[in-house]
């Protein structure tokens, strides 16, 4: 059993207050499945251009990755190109060409079809549908959108929605699809929609996960450096999956694990271009920044009748 | 042994989107005294005029404050009003009469000399140099400032850093401060000039604790209604400084208990305007927001072996 991931395959051109990097792996099916693989297998669905080095995917291919369902169409690949200022925090789109992915209609091949686990990666909502139209019983769909949707096809997605079980945005993004600035309300508004779990990415400041009565925060981890945040949000969603596909479950402790492997996996991506510190990623990075996590949230307090005066 | 509390004791009109409240308690020392007061006893020092209704503070006194510390002067109150909008994350200061709080000199009254707790508001850093001068041997030295002495009174500002063990303020005021964006190195900037603990306050995100070598996150509790986020710092410091006084301890595990009830009590004093749910707050209630948070922050792994692949 693989988690079926549909979304873009792009190259990106960053520029940061500490460096720049020229036409390197991006797109959040490539972000998404260089985190999530750190746990389970991926079948990836997205098209390229003549121009994409599909050979700079081999290391996704040997941790599990089948990359059968990327399509290579005649023209250029997704390109985006960006500059980041010095607080990191905002950022320009200095171009962005969409090439063949302008075209795309996702087919999922015959052996994808039967996919328990879904991550529908940020592209217009119709080809969500149709993405959904195509796999036979899924279980858990995870769905990420962005606010050009959420202005520009709102009905088409509220109608996405329904079929959602996961949905990850913004902070922003999340208010703007309520109309409602309280984020507690603003995540009950979107469950009342479809999905049972809504998950609110903040970037520096961390994610919150709002389930049934219940919800989970998980802090931005502090960086020493923060690189280059493109791609943090699909890291997130990769390392969240991959957590749950692993674990075959959605309970409240599954998903709570699932939120700081997210985070963690986030947090890597932030530490080099594209997906560099992904790619390098071991085992034991891994434990180890979930043990930070731990530490730099955990608390006790006594036994409540000596807790308070 | 109390807490010794300098600061303001003003009158506040606060306009939300929910509502308006005129003249209401406000000020720096009474959200502090309001929280600490909660945990341990203080003594307060503050100046009011005429026209302040001292009454209004007796649920402080039958809590274990002493305010014999409190002056009474000839002229008006230090007044604030403001208005926040809509999102509750900014407001506009629509007046500021600073009154009988522009010729405050703190005098530490002879039965408060002896502190070794000491919570130092945010007043001019050279009133609050005045203040450490008056005190014999203090032990705990916390200090909350802003960027208007950050830009105005640097070099005073940093004299007293050097006597401070604590600092609290925010997000931007911190990078403003050591004139660098990331968090993990504004803060060691900041310890290098005395302070080995620095607190930065991220108003809805939450805080964060850098201590020596670790650091602990303590997330915005996620408030059905924000309704009036006026005072939440100073309430944030009572909370966290009246544990810290109670436990008599600065160790890792009570600062980190300590910034847990600081952001419960900042999280109850948005509930309501002024000190209206500070003043009501049972034993019960802090405790239910304190399992609250754990429940929201609290995780569990499995045993390393198992955990990753």
């Amino acid at each position: 059993m693989s988690i079926l991931c549909v979304g873009s395959v792009a190259l990106d051109s960053v520029e940061t207050p500490f460096g720049s990097a020229e036409r390197v792996l991006g797109g959040s099916a490539v972000f998404f499945s260089a985190a999530a693989t750190v746990f389970h297998s991926v079948q990836m669905v997205g098209v390229v251009g003549d121009d994409y080095p599909l050979d700079r995917l081999d290391f996704l291919t040997a941790r599990g990755a089948d990359l059968s369902g990327i399509e290579r169409a005649s023209g250029e690949s997704f390109f985006w190109s960006g500059r980041y200022h010095y607080d990191m925090n905002s950022r320009d789109t200095l171009e962005t060409k969409l090439g063949v992915f302008a075209d795309f209609e996702p087919k999922i091949p015959d052996a994808f079809r039967g996919a328990r686990y879904v991550f529908l990666g940020n592209i217009d909502p119709t080809l969500q549908l149709d993405v959904l139209d195509q796999v036979e019983a899924p279980e858990v769909v995870a769905c990420d959108t962005m606010n050009y949707w959420i202005e520009g096809s709102r009905e088409t997605l509220l109608t996405l929605l329904e079929r959602v079980d996961i949905l990850l945005l913004n902070d922003e993004e999340v208010r703007q699809l309520a109309d409602e600035v309280n984020l507690l309300k603003a995540a009950r508004w979107v469950q009342a929609r479809g999905p049972r779990i809504v998950i609110v990415k903040k970037g520096e400041h961390g994610a919150i996960l709002f389930a049934d009565g219940w919800l989970f925060y998980a802090p931005g981890f502090p960086l020493e450096e923060v690189f280059d945040p493109t791609g943090a949000g699909d890291a997130f969603a990769g390392g969240f999956m991959g957590h749950l596909a692993r674990a075959d479950s959605t309970s409240p402790a599954e998903l709570r694990r699932a939120m700081v492997y997210g985070s963690a996996l986030g947090s890597f991506a932030c530490e080099r271009f594209s997906v560099d510190r992904l790619r390098d990623l071991g085992a034991a990075d891994i434990h180890d920044r979930v043990e930070a996590f731990r530490q730099i949230t955990a608390f006790e307090t006594r036994v409540p009748a000596e807790e308070h005066v």
